[in-house]
């Protein structure tokens, strides 16, 4: 219906002439969007090779495997590097901040706790392992981004580099924040950022201090009202990279 | 631990004085955000007569209402007059796009059928009333955004009037769409606009047509990868508004 070729991410080495055995994870995300018939074209990616065409093949009626064809993309080079620190809320809204960001084209994701929220959510790193494939699948992005442990807060920001700016998203009228859309255009030149996102709640004032005490740290509005984490993660990175991709 | 006094959404005429009766939802989604005792400040919007102030008052052991104290903010002036046309997609999927879009502060939604997808998913206008509810309630919006009957995609061309812009957010490359970022400054002055955002697949090349055709309409583009429909709905939205809202 949609014309869509699908992509799948492998961890295998690409070369023509390859045939590529299916996990049983690669075989369920396939056929989730897709019937598997000998001769369908399936596009491969291992996040260091670019993109490449392969062939279903069937074997019998149980073995499928995909029979590697001709590289059609390069490893694109890396046009961004932002860091998104990602508040530890609950799994399911964490798992579409992580699937958007990563569809944005966030190249790292760095969880962190912090004092309002975190207490009781873990980070499922191989959870946020096949979140991260999917949304890669999906949008077509070929860099697998590098997802970290879970940091503090406070490690969080005594690890930032001052030479680059981090954008720590507040509500409106805290710490005086300008918009986040206006402050994209002093940035233009720069690729290499981060971005920080509160948990339900925000952050708390011994937090706010910190933003304020340490360097390179640049407070942003996203409006007048109270985002959800996810809503504000997606807007603050979709308007930075969309800022750094365009043309 | 947040310190944010929840908001309710009821359908009562607020004065000072008056007693709430809660109904059983309006009491489940308290009790999800609150300890419901005796004298909790709770804030009560109808989404005509700005934000109130109430109090929880509770009778024997089974009957809780509102009392109602005073007015602590007038109903907003509408700033902007923003349409999202919306695609019908998985229905968990809708209520995240839905959900953000009413935090992030659209004014009227449309639900429409076009050529790659619907065919199989309904709008289930109640329920979706219960996540615009919730969206409203959780980012302190007192505006109750319209919530329209779906269309045809041909209908919501029809229906358009051109002298108010309509962005189409299209693939990449598809239509010359300009990076929708840029293009927010040449409608700085404006507050009247539709978004419309495509399902799963993106657009035919029917309503490709459709686009090209019909006056007032903005192919834009919000990145070189395919971002799912809440994501990019997320994202347009959210400049859009971000960018009437800022100062």
């Amino acid at each position: 219906m949609t014309g869509h070729i699908p992509h799948l991410y492998v961890e295998d080495i690409l070369h023509s002439g390859s045939a590529l055995e299916l996990t049983q994870d690669s075989l369920h995300r396939l056929r989730s969007v897709m019937r598997l018939r000998e001769g369908s074209e399936v596009r491969v990616f291992n996040g260091r090779q670019g993109l490449w065409r392969s062939y279903v093949k069937l074997e019998g009626r149980h073995h499928v495997y995909l029979g590697v064809d001709c590289a059609l993309k390069e490893q694109p080079h890396v046009m961004n590097d932002l860091t998104l620190y990602v508040p530890l809320i609950k799994p399911q809204r964490l798992g579409n901040l992580v699937r958007q960001a990563v569809e944005l084209g966030v190249n790292r994701l760095v969880p962190f706790r912090s004092a309002y929220g975190g207490g009781s959510y873990t980070w499922n790193g191989s959870r946020m392992e096949g979140v991260v494939v999917g949304a890669l699948e999906q949008s077509g992005r070929l860099l697998l981004p590098e997802v970290c442990k879970p940091l503090s807060f406070e490690d969080v920001l005594r690890g930032h580099d001052s030479r680059y700016p981090l954008f720590a998203c507040l509500e409106h009228g805290v710490g005086e924040g300008r918009m986040m859309w206006k402050v994209l255009g002093d940035f233009l030149q720069g690729r290499k950022a981060s971005i920080i996102v509160g948990p339900e709640g925000g952050f708390s004032a011994e937090e706010h201090e910190w933003f304020q005490e340490r360097e390179g740290i640049h407070p942003v509005s996203l409006g007048r009202y109270i985002l959800r984490s996810e809503t504000a993660s997606s807007l603050a990175v979709g308007m930075w990279i969309s800022s750094r991709e365009g043309f």
